[in-house]
């Protein structure tokens, strides 16, 4: 992982990687418009961002929300990804399109724009969008901006793109990675809370490798389960994730070489998501081992990261491992898991402050936890790029089988709460 | 239910409530201490109190947390009821006295102390205890502390044990009822964020009534599903939850009456915690009917009424409807619950906002919803007393079948992550 020590050199560097991959384009526009669910008459701003395809590709993946109140935007892709071949993607922010009265319709007249204007079918272009729950798509003056965004095809590049998609991040995510002479660009929006079951999650991948879209569809599910679904959760997804792949076939690479390239970058972006996470603070990282089973294991650690108390305790720079140990407790009561005290070793990054059934904690020990949580803070005033790579490491063994999981979550600020007790204004 | 319009008034009604029941005397103290675990020279306050039998108790029940590290007070106290006995219990707050090293040894210590100045034996004194988890009682100080508590037998009432209990609670809770010639008083304090999975609630029912022990151990658990149960929650209960009932069986009583009793009570009392959750300016209330299993309705209404993100919207009278939708499908998609969102109907107090798989949503509503949010919120300048009864309320139809589920819980603010985020200063 890459960090840097100002919001200039962060994007910097992401200008320096932000090239498209061979065989593709993309613009980047905007547009005003009065909600007409909302008692206001403040114009509401909204980006788009367009990737087009040079040529149409055979070879494409997608991973979808399993939330079962998936917005249009998702049910019309997952129908789409079934089709030989695909154009692009056209994504908007700051309106999800779930669940609306004219949602699925609205992308038709959408697509069928792009489609008339860039070649194609409307069957070809794929909607992606992030944003405010239940209002439906300003579809007059979306449809009226893709004449002028279709003529800027080729003057945006990833970063412009990465920019365009954020809603409430507060810096752009993008990662790009040489794979022999292939090249994929990873870009991503991330996801509230950090949690891709409250926010949604958009990422992106382009590459110009030439890749067998069977094992692509194959590959991608795994790599997500490995990356981003490890990124706090109690579940894992909003009403509109995806994470789509696609490949225009100009360089032939080996494909488990891709597999761990395209798995790296996303644990990168996974990682910018959850640095990320709506005024965090810390990033807290739960693994738990010597569970029964991983599924076992996974309930506990997300049990734990996803406590409030733990959570708040962590912004507070506060130790308060009882927190952690009643959250434990707390979850393997309810979901029957079970779990004798007298087995569980609990450490706080290098201190063991819980085993055989009782806490071990004295006054010195509680200093070096103080000063161990201030260290892995962030800064609040500097939001604007991954400062650094520091967490808060919670180790809990069980004691009871083999079985382990790992997941990364934030913690609970006064600025989480500003933010979303009215994300919409 | 009762609602009062200012403190003075709400303390007066409690002061009329509270003398206890025939057979019991009660004490309350306190002294302070400087923790062995904290790097502190500042004392820290407990208070004590003592409830206890004027003859030994025949009849008694209690119900206890199902979190798999449960405190010492909850493992002596599970022990304790198997007894032909009881005499009485005492009551600390401040430490939880959780997997401490000395945590059951320390509960002999004061029980002993007990037993030699009230009479009796140790095990016929419960103990129970609320407030930081990992640190040891200053048994010192408290062992010190028996011989004055004692002495002031007599001189406490329901409301005076009421108020020494407290934690983070803003005002004390206490309900009190005739059953037929009987009385009953319920004692309670709740329950941080008013989650009882996540901070410590504990409840004493007092009575006259004659009763059946296995009768009332039977009736106990049915009561607490029914009531303390349904507030909040993704499962219930932290390290040291109780539920105790005592009877002195001064009074014969028909035992359904009784039960219709003790149930309403413990409704009065769940609703007083859950007004009282730490920084909550709104209660929301979710009921989901339309479910295949109680189960299932039960797992769907929690999720929404634990959602950050709902908790956060509600604090800020923000009618963000596409939340609740959200954390409803991602409930559904993560514990696989069958839901059809052309099935599913929601409404938001009178109004209702998706049905036929869509929103519902224009100016006007919005408009009537901000006030709807606005008129159920609690001034946070006052308190120290339950304002009034109005809630939030969300209402969920699945049509999927017959099952149905209703859960209480509170939204989520600026106060109640500053009171979490260093809790223990």
């Amino acid at each position: 992982m890459e960090f840097f020590d100002s919001e200039a050199a962060w994007l910097e560097h992401l200008r320096s990687q932000s090239s498209l991959p061979r065989g593709f384009q993309a613009a980047v526009g905007n547009l005003t418009f009065i909600p007409a669910e909302r008692p206001t008459e403040k114009p509401y701003a909204m980006n788009l961002a367009l990737i087009r395809a040079n040529s149409p590709l055979q070879s494409f993946a997608g991973v979808f929300t399993r939330n079962r109140m998936p917005g249009a935007p998702v049910l019309v892709a997952r129908r789409r990804m079934q089709q030989p071949q695909l154009r692009g993607v056209l994504i908007n922010n700051r309106i999800s399109n779930v669940c609306s009265p004219t949602g699925v319709e609205d992308i038709g007249r959408l697509s069928g724009e792009l489609a008339r204007l860039c070649g194609g079918t409307a069957e070809e272009y794929l909607s992606a969008s992030t944003g405010i729950i239940g209002w439906s798509l300003p579809i007059e003056p979306m449809a009226a901006a893709m004449p002028p965004l279709v003529e800027q095809l080729g003057r945006a590049d990833g970063l412009d793109v990465a920019r365009a998609i954020m809603t409430t991040d507060s810096f752009p995510k993008l990662r790009a990675a040489q794979c022999g002479e292939a090249r994929i660009v990873g870009i991503a929006k991330g996801a509230g809370m950090i949690e891709p079951n409250l926010a949604t999650m958009l990422v992106f991948f382009l590459t110009d490798a030439t890749l067998d879209r069977g094992r692509l569809q194959a590959m991608l599910p795994r790599i997500v389960d490995r990356t981003f679904n490890c990124i706090s959760i109690d579940g894992d997804q909003s009403t509109s994730d995806m994470v789509l792949t696609m490949s225009s076939g100009a360089h032939p690479v080996a494909e488990d070489r891709f597999e761990l390239c395209l798995t790296a970058l996303a644990a990168q972006l996974a990682q910018d998501i959850v640095r990320n996470g709506e005024g965090a603070e810390h990033v807290i990282r739960v693994r738990v081992h010597g569970a029964a089973e991983p599924r076992e294991a996974a309930t506990l650690a997300k049990a734990v990261v996803n406590s409030p108390l733990v959570k708040t305790a962590v912004y507070g720079n506060d130790p308060n491992v009882g927190r952690v140990i009643g959250a434990l407790g707390d979850c393997a009561g309810n979901c029957d898991i079970p779990l004798d005290p007298r087995s569980v070793t609990l450490s706080i990054g290098s201190e063991q402050v819980f085993a055989d059934g009782v806490f071990r904690l004295d006054k010195e020990k509680e200093n070096r936890l103080c000063s161990y949580l201030k260290q892995a803070a962030f800064d609040p005033g500097r939001r604007g790029y991954p400062q650094h790579d520091r967490t808060v490491d919670i180790d809990i063994q069980c004691g009871t089988g083999p079985a382990e999981a790992t997941v990364y979550g934030s913690d609970l600020s006064h600025a989480y709460v500003t933010e979303n007790a009215d994300y919409r204004t």
